[in-house]
């Protein structure tokens, strides 16, 4: 495993579901997040007997795996899933604050070593000084990048 | 309009649907295609709150609209769908049969004036000829198309 | 056009993007529902140059048109888009309530003349009784169901 | 591991196809499924060089590994597939029968310990129904669900 | 129809393809982009018999639709395909250069009347810069915004 | 795992990308191949809050996970990425040389112990000679198909 990166191990369930409706599996989503997933996300596939159906994937560590194991069996149609211990390699995180037209503006860093390899302004910090300042959020995402990068 | 192709005109009908199961759905494209509609097809979709949907395609001509529409609404959870007139632009349609090491099997042409430009086996007549023989599907193609040009 | 449905005449808007993040479409998304679209969704397409890109879809009538257009311009990336005049073709909609063992939960009907042929209970309405009783969503919608059958 | 589930362990094969015309694919599922597949799924994958490829999901068992992995390398075009071991999590399953207005149905339930999680009418049982009675197949599905409610 | 905008009207030609492989789709791309197609996409879908198929979508104008339509009968398996007339709603587009640290990049802007809803640096023009200074393309991408925002 | 084969390990990398925008996805694609990759491929997923996101794949061997890993983390948005180990079972390969009316054509095939499970007539080659005869690629990829045939 190349070096340089942090790494942790965590576990993916998935299940195929083919008799759930979607807006079934949207609840079912805001629910796992709000239990403590690292992720959730959906992807469509084609089952047997012509069904367009979907897969469920959720990523979660120890501590959360059991509750999140019983809400999908109570939240979606599944009576089983796939389980796999995945290993992570990730970036360090840093956040910093920056000043651009639009107010202070979160960003989170991404580093190898001392390197910032990612600049990537905070989703929510953004779209609350859209918000108020009525300016699409992509408006402000830029400022924020620019932002920092001048301060470098 | 380019010239040399045949032209008709056929009706779309479409629906998104996000409370529908997808056994449902696999079930319906079956009673739609029984019913005589001209193609059926699924799209995964993605809608609001967090739904991963499937839009339904229906193509179909005047005889038959009335009774796929109204499938449609017994047979899926729609509550409206919407409908569009559309050009077809295709190649002239002949049948030929051709003699293969697995049997005759009947080839689709597709021409342009006097020129063939597709060269399509039959799927159901390949696939009875791969039955009998213990042959892959694929190796049957291949042969009626080689035996296709080989005539030529 | 078959009779014994209500019909309406709409507007699609579509887009492809291949430059804008998947965040800042979702914020759209919300945005362009909260201002007025019939119905706004995503579709997963592949463009040239290999690009994993998206296809924004959204439905809307001529009292919004102008305003969901530049909604359209501001919050994402795109340069131009489709338009398309579209027939709806719908079910005739009544509401009703039905008293389920977890409170009063309001049904959607979709009637062709005087028939029934979709009984779909309100999304929010489980989601809120499901919430207060603790169950899953999908058990509400159960017993709505059921509920409205009994009645009848 | 989460306590109070069946797990066992399945084999999952998958492979990315760039070169294998649909029609084949169709065939190929239904083939693997008939040879004593656990599932069998489509995923859409866009590849290199402008390809709208497809990703092909097989789970089996030891005793189908070997009979399944040159189905694969037989029906399709694959000349490689990956191989993983995967845990699966469970819930007890249990078969009853239920009386409705449309017949007899049998619904398969999902236990956690005695704690019934899923209630799923079987799909063929519902479908047979339906064409006896000329009722839509979703309509047999709430009837068993609503049936297994009022016994309960 | 809103104003502020410029419009024209352009085809969109479409075909369902189910026995075409994905390598011979992406070659098809690049020949259709290569003979004048405004724009170019695959969705996927899924058709009857349980196959996993690709929607082809081709976006022309009067003056080149005879060439692709004979170059999708030529360069895919398609017998037919879908003709619709669409009304494009676009920005008007203006073409600056800026300054960046990695050169000077061309930059695609939309305006609705004198304002500017759109600055879009073209991806060959930061390409070319992140080749030649070893520059990750986002980085330029990045670089080229924030200077035409500081030129403002 | 099933005898007859060839098998070897390799490496699974994936990241869910919610806020990289798809050009710049095409372009990292490109450099991925170009640095060694075994194959890489693009999923569409749909993520939390709306987002229509990309699941980016990437197969390599130990040779070039480093350098991969790497380049996934300057060229897109990635803060981290999920590692798996995998076994692949392959066929033998084999690659001979067929003459067409087109001139000639290399043709991989695969192998299990000695019988040819696969005939793939080669991309590129297929492609040189299609542009060199103005036919159609599939044209060619036919014939040489044929030729493979006609020669056993």
């Amino acid at each position: 495993m190349p070096g340089g990166y942090e790494t942790d191990t965590v576990i993916r369930l998935e299940t195929n579901l083919d008799d759930c409706p979607a807006e079934i599996l949207g609840a079912a989503m805001e629910k796992l997040l709000a239990a403590g997933a690292l992720d959730v996300w959906f992807a469509p596939i084609q089952m047997k007997k012509h069904r367009p159906a979907v897969q469920l994937s959720v990523l979660c560590d120890d501590a959360t795996e059991a509750a999140l194991t019983e809400l999908i069996f109570r939240e979606t149609t599944a009576f089983g899933l796939r389980r796999e211990t995945i290993t992570r390699v990730k970036l360090r995180r840093r956040f910093e604050t920056v000043a651009t037209e639009f107010g202070e503006i979160t960003v989170k860093l991404g580093l190898k070593g001392d390197e910032v390899l990612q600049v990537a302004p905070e989703f929510a910090s953004c779209r609350a000084a859209a918000e108020k300042s009525g300016q699409p959020v992509r408006v402000v995402f830029d400022a924020a990048r620019a932002a920092w990068r001048q301060v470098r």
